[in-house]
């Protein structure tokens, strides 16, 4: 066979596969994975290069598929690649197997999990800007794109980023078979449009038929040569190619085929083809240069914003490990990660007003081995929530940092508040949440974040708070810090960020009545520290939350889900903010709300008389 | 004066006004209000048709400031338009006043909040399309963008669909100021970048000096008479223009001017211009019938999915209800959104897989006073999150129903499943979280939704459930259903959703063992019924909860939420997914989530022991 014949019979072989694993799980998207054959085999005989036997080689291209659904197709391909066995293939969708209904790393040659449509590309992003810029090695992206998911709008945060930062070694390669889950895509066939904007966003395009295995070559090779821009491989294909049932119809997205057997026959039947996927050229990635670690510190009694000792931290760290790098959403001069963008440019990435990109890039980054600390308002986190969402199925690990928390911004009002942060950020699997009061304690949690592993969230203040921490104080994720607290404690009071000062000035008020009241600063609410909450609760019986965020899911909940199952459960009066705030000084927003040092106090003083009486 | 000069005059006037409120606050944005006051100067005064005394007039035109920090202008605006006087002018971003750092409908001639970038354009598409397909009257939705925020990629989920549904309604003005917060956009002024990728998308585009109150103005009557695509008109602009202090310099986002008296005389003073805003014609709204309710019935015993059942109640309720419109993200066959579509075609809105414009459309049809439903995979409502968010802000009255929740979705695998849905939307202002268990109360709960303000939720099941409620039995939001309890029982199991039947079948297993477990179905789990698990709780001592979300902000957290004040509070035992699942078969994902009926069964038994040998 000449490598024309061999491409095409390599393309029967994966449409073949594609179809089996899910003739086997009597579900799947085979005619998803048919449309993209003939790329996918070019791609994988002649231009990947990838060492299956070593997935961890930093020279490694990249295949990200975007159109995860289309898994099955990716599965033929590890099986073509020799990489897995025919068992393996047809162990697609079980409980047991890791070739799971959309792809996820538990694969070894698997990066990025994908799924949710939209999300390739930008993650794609993450790691072409990882290849330039970091690395510096030659590697190459290719993203497999759907057509139906070029309607979410994150795609185009990708395209303008990728030509933004002149990502030539990133190619993306659009599978346009005309058809979404339930009936044509807004636009069809007409290969111009998709070229158009492509354009208009600064790439390189190349309109083939995504059937014709030499223009597919040529386009490769076209891409590959193409220099200071992305390449967009715009491809027009019928979805379930081959198969004459099924073939260009719609009704059959997301199903197994009636008769896999007939199709199989159609296609030629079973192939047992073997390519030899060129490996990369052996290469060491650049690194840069780890110094010691001196964190900020900052004297006791001054007033500090913690947004400002994240900026000041991070910056440090950076110098510290030269694996930290840092990314921000056009906010930098809000969040302080310009200090860090000053300090070290080469390791700091503008995205602009894009959270999507902003989390994806970080993903990207981190697939690398970077540690990425990635920065906006806490409440623009919620823009990339689906993709926090999928980093966790990633098992990424990235640190986010959310400032602005909260009715303690003031003026600017509800839409610059995050007061669902807390609640959205612990219900990711494996997630860290903190919330530190000090610029002291954040320096340090900063400094611990790089450390840990999964989703680690850091949620931080606008206004300075006083500093009431000594720089000596260490603080681990998963501890709690007691502010106050005595053998005959009446009460306890439990507050993070903003709330500590208030719970403090209520202890003091309190203890003026001959309350005494215990305080204690939960500054990481997820994990949390149960002994110190327990031992509270035994010896109180009594607990005011007070947060800077909505009553649901937050710190308050966080604490009642750690005693729920004590043998002596307290009572728990939890202040929180329920009404919608509007614009005002931090002072009345906090009144207002109930959680500033007043509210407490009360809440702590009936909480003890109501249950003295009991 | 003639139009033109009258025009530059309140341009100067609208620039004074935007600088005079934020000098009293001594914060705000002015220098954002500058670049878009002469556009803004001519729409007021000879485009918009508005009647302020009437902001209810449906045919009135709609205008949003997608660059919501530039509040201060709108406002000018409403000064010029006499519609408030200086002394609410200059009241903006105090505790007391309406006019916030950024706009909400708290403001009687606002419709929708903004202030989280990149939600204008959707939101202006939402109600465009009300205009044009469903009120068909004339009016025109006016859109204000900022250049910054064209980065969101949810910019270009509305360029898609304004031109897929041809909304010619709709005129985007495109304030080209080059400055973002922290410095430069990716593409500064080449106002030729914007107009070739909204052409691309579809739009007609008209490039302009936006200081030019000629060129405005010609561009808008354009823009007016542009039929067929919506038009964009790509504005070149200077931020900070006129005040030569800050005039097109970095570093003056987001700050009062350090010398507003200067910069008011450099501007020509205070000024009183009067605009007399036209009219609209007088017209009234298209309506649809509205006929009897008769919503759909199952039979006890068989296996229905609660999505089927969604779809089929949406249906009967748009025969029902004329108001009810859907919309759903290209899974209307598996949402079953697509019963409601084939029914009332007219009524029915396909948004492609773009979950933002989605949750945009929906907040924007509702300002016409339409109750959409708006529908996708539940996971898929995370990439809307922000959406969600500021449309509480925006006092939106928007059904969402999000099908596929948990790990009972079973093959498809992590992506698809949606585990921290009733975290987040328990965590939105004003919200209704309900989750029912079979097809009779979905389609009663269905009912219900139309009729609830805020952002109601309501939560579907892929595989299909048995049908344990008869048609004839009712089920309010906030309730609950006690599908066991003897006066002397044991233990009591909390579920919804899936878990319902698993609790049935351990309540059985249990009984076989002489332990009574009440069952409690909290369909409802926001709001959530106290009474009936205050008197469980009272009863039994001991409280199960089993759900198919992560431990974190669902059910368990809701009902320990609830019961945190009850002077004896119930030990309660959580069971939830708490590692990352995988593909396979919805039974075996719930035996090894440990939120089947063995697990319910088990966890009763042990609680049931422990707490009986203290």
């Amino acid at each position: 066979m000449n490598d024309v014949e061999r491409r095409r019979e390599l393309g029967q072989q994966l449409r073949v596969d594609s179809i089996r694993p899910s003739a086997v799980a009597q579900s799947g998207h085979p005619t998803s994975g048919l449309s993209a054959a003939d790329l996918m085999a070019v791609l994988l005989d002649g231009y990947l290069r990838y060492d299956f036997d070593d997935p961890e080689n930093p020279a490694n291209d990249r295949l990200v598929f975007s159109k995860g659904h289309a898994s099955t197709l990716m599965y033929a391909m590890f099986r073509a690649a020799d990489a897995i066995s025919d068992e393996e293939l047809l162990s697609y969708r079980q409980f047991d197997s890791i070739f799971e209904g959309h792809p996820t790393p538990r694969i070894p040659w698997v990066d990025v999990a994908t799924g949710s449509l939209g999300q390739g590309l930008p993650l794609g992003v993450g790691i072409a800007l990882a290849g330039k810029r970091l690395d510096r090695l030659p590697f190459r992206v290719w993203v497999l794109l759907g057509d139906s998911e070029m309607a979410e709008g994150s795609q185009w945060e990708a395209f303008e980023h990728a030509a933004h930062y002149g990502l030539d070694n990133l190619t993306a390669i659009l599978d346009v078979n005309r058809l979404g889950q339930r009936g044509e895509t807004m636009v069809g066939w007409d290969l111009d449009v998709y070229a158009a904007r492509a354009q208009a966003f600064g790439w390189h395009t190349i309109e083939i038929d995504g059937h014709d295995v030499e223009a597919i070559d040529a386009a490769y090779a076209e891409a590959t040569g193409t220099t200071g821009k992305p390449t967009v491989i715009v491809a027009r294909t019928a979805k379930g190619k081959g198969v004459s049932a099924v073939e260009n119809k719609d009704g059959w997205h997301g199903k197994a085929l009636d008769d896999p057997d007939a199709a199989i026959a159609e296609l030629g039947g079973v192939r047992n083809l073997r390519v030899e996927v060129a490996k990369p050229d052996p290469g060491e990635p650049h690194r840069f240069p780890s110094g010691q670690l001196e964190l900020p510190t900052y004297d006791v009694g001054s007033e500090v914003a913690t947004r400002k000792a994240y900026g000041d931290a991070l910056a440090a760290l950076g110098s510290g490990r030269g694996d930290v790098v840092a990314l921000d959403g056009e906010v930098s001069n809000s969040t302080y990660a310009d200090i860090f963008a000053k300090a070290h440019p080469e390791r700091y990435f503008e995205m602009f007003i894009a959270e999507q990109q902003l989390v994806a890039a970080a993903v990207g980054l981190q697939v690398l081995g970077w540690r990425p600390f990635a920065s906006s308002f806490a409440a623009f986190f919620s823009r990339a929530y689906d993709f926090v969402r999928m980093a966790a199925i990633s098992r990424a690990n990235i640190c986010l940092s959310g400032s602005h928390a909260g009715v303690s911004i003031g003026e600017d009002g509800p839409s610059q508040m995050a007061l669902e942060d807390i609640a959205a950020f612990r219900a990711v699997h494996g997630s860290t949440v903190l919330h530190p009061c000090d610029a002291n304690q954040t320096a340090k949690l900063v400094a611990a974040m790089a450390d840990r592993d999964g989703i680690v969230f850091l949620r931080t203040l606008r206004p300075a708070t006083p500093v009431v921490y000594g720089p000596e104080e260490e603080f681990e994720i998963g501890g709690s810090r007691l502010l106050r607290s005595s053998d005959d404690d009446d009460v306890t009071l439990v507050a993070a960020g903003i709330t500590v000062p208030e719970a403090l000035k209520a202890a003091d008020q309190l203890a003026e009545e001959g309350i005494r009241a215990r305080v204690i600063d939960l500054y990481s609410i997820k994990p949390l520290d149960v002994e110190t909450l327990g031992a509270a609760a035994e010896a109180t019986g009594r607990i005011v939350t007070a947060e800077d965020h909505w009553a649901e899911g937050g710190l308050g909940d966080a604490v009642l889900a750690a005693l729920a199952e004590l043998d002596e459960r307290p009572r728990v009066v939890k202040l929180a903010v329920r009404e919608m705030p509007h614009s005002g000084k931090p002072d009345e927003l906090l009144a207002w709300a109930g959680i500033d040092a007043d509210s407490i106090a009360e809440a702590a003083r009936r909480l003890v008389r109501a249950t003295a009486a009991v």
